[in-house]
């Protein structure tokens, strides 16, 4: 349809009972709609409330080796299916903070404001989004960090390397802690992004002088919240169940990265994972686990607001988001 | 898992390399988390930015007759499947802003702000919606009305009966405007929602001085929006074709109410279609011709933001989420 609004018009007033167009002079002029909202999103979980904040997302073209083992081409197949760009992969980032028996906890803090400067607000957000949900970090009593990747663990200091959660107790997975602390694990590491990461922890915790809580499996970290190994992401990789009342939700952490990919082909191996197939029997186990108790998931890199529920679907699974409550 | 905070972290120093908890009097106030996110989302079709305005979500026991041709059971069983809560129905309403060619354009308007106050901020959320994603209801330019229930008419007027638009021309489809503003079709309606239909409408647009422009179908009604003729919800009821550049989205209306019940099961007749032979024709059409053109899809009663793409399912179709784009 190629006609003018005003031949359009012109043909709806031959049809009307009571044409009355408006002068044009009247139009008034267009505000600005150029900033998306907001990300963030409140759910609960019994008497726990869940606020999902996103960090931001990033979006670039498939890197060589992203998948292990699979092809662009195959990761291009996925894309298509999932009515995804083609070419490239987006990751969303997505720390929470519950408000859970009068205290405020961050569970996991995305890539911090260094980042977001650097990405121009791409990533790095949740300071920006957890301000606008009415959060202060000053007064955040604990954050639990998942595992010791910097998309998680960055966001602990602010961009000129202070404390981001002045007031917070840190809370780490023991088991991670004890090996990327571990200077002899350290020389062992392969060069690159290994060595990246490795020196990423010593950045970001010595600034903190390297106060922190390790924590270990099997315990609550907070009121509810009970910390599960789910290790092959890395040697220290955390879950975590948040129950209240009845409710329940899985807070997955990094069993998968982006679930169009890795749901949907569990026997895929994204180059982050540090032991691949432990990475795979984890995922699988954990995903069997959440179909057959149909248990609410929060998923870290899942499209904000991350939570919903999993579906067999052929040999994989797929997400169903959950629908989006406009109050609460 | 039972064990306090405190059992836990003894457990986890126990295990730490350097265990430093901290004071419990540095713990500050939980700040309150008790109000969900404006729910607006912005996206970009081509130069066009589509800004999805939630106007609330109604949830209601499953009524008798919810589904004319389906039983109660059998709700249940596609609730069940689509990971919803059974025994009940959510309703979502997703009215729209564009930004286009330097105009203001709502589609739909949603149940108005007298049905904000009346269900304590449930439903009639888009006044305050808009106003927090930076729109002033009186420099809209233009309002296009895809059908004539109350859910997408009533927002044309404030609280208090006066025009919510007062600067905007209202578009209307010409068979609509016919067919419910006709009092010979009014007396011969049926008695209960259809006479109250008809009641509503003249309500409505008696306030507003009947000063509307009935629009006819395969025009454009603003630039790049062309209205489509998808009757059968009603007589008149409208969906739209948004394009811009290479990019388009369908904009569906009301083809399918609830797509868990009834994109999953197109033969389904919901309560609200008032010729139900014609709309399922017309859904069955729509989505498959939305399936290979795989072309993104609006949906007024989708969850929020209602954005997506259509897959076969089995008998059936279900709606692929887009993902959430954190920046714009």
């Amino acid at each position: 349809m190629q006609l003018s609004r005003r031949q359009a018009l012109i043909g709806a007033t031959a049809a009307a009972a009571l044409p009355l167009i408006k002068s044009e002079a009247a139009h008034a002029e267009a505000p600005a709609a150029t900033r998306q909202a907001a990300s963030f999103y409140r759910y609960k979980v019994g008497d726990v409330v869940v606020t999902a904040v996103s960090d931001g997302a990033a979006t670039f073209p498939i890197p060589d080796n992203f998948v292990i083992n699979a092809s662009k081409d195959q990761v291009n197949t996925a894309l298509e299916k999932a009515f995804r760009p083609k070419d490239k992969v987006t990751i969303a980032f997505g720390p929470l903070v519950l408000n859970v028996g009068g205290k405020v906890v961050v569970v996991d803090t995305g890539s911090g404001a260094g980042a977001y400067a650097k990405s121009k607000g791409a990533i790095g957000q949740f300071g920006v989004n957890a301000a606008a949900a009415g959060f202060d970090l000053s007064k955040v009593d604990t954050v639990v960090i998942s595992h010791f990747h910097s998309d998680h663990v960055d966001g602990l200091l602010t961009a000129d390397d202070k404390p981001a959660f002045p007031n917070a107790e840190i809370l780490v997975p023991a088991v991670e802690w004890k090996f990327f602390m571990d200077d002899g694990e350290m020389s062992r590491a392969p060069a690159g992004r290994m060595q990246a990461v490795f020196k990423d922890n010593r950045r970001v915790f010595d600034a903190l002088g390297r106060k922190v809580t390790p924590y270990e499996w099997g315990k609550d970290v907070a009121p509810g919240l009970l910390a599960v190994e789910t290790i092959g992401h890395t040697p220290g990789h955390t879950s975590f169940v948040l129950s209240s009342g009845n409710d329940k939700v899985f807070i997955q952490s990094d069993v998968t990265n982006n679930p169009d990919l890795f749901a949907r082909n569990p026997g895929w191996h994204v180059f982050y994972d540090q032991i691949p197939d432990v990475a795979e029997a984890t995922r699988r186990k954990i995903y069997d686990m959440l179909v057959a108790e149909r248990l609410k998931v929060q998923g870290y890199h899942y499209p904000f607001p991350g939570v919903g529920n999993i579906e067999k679907d052929g040999a994989g699974y797929r997400v169903v988001p959950a629908a989006w409550n406009p109050s609460i």
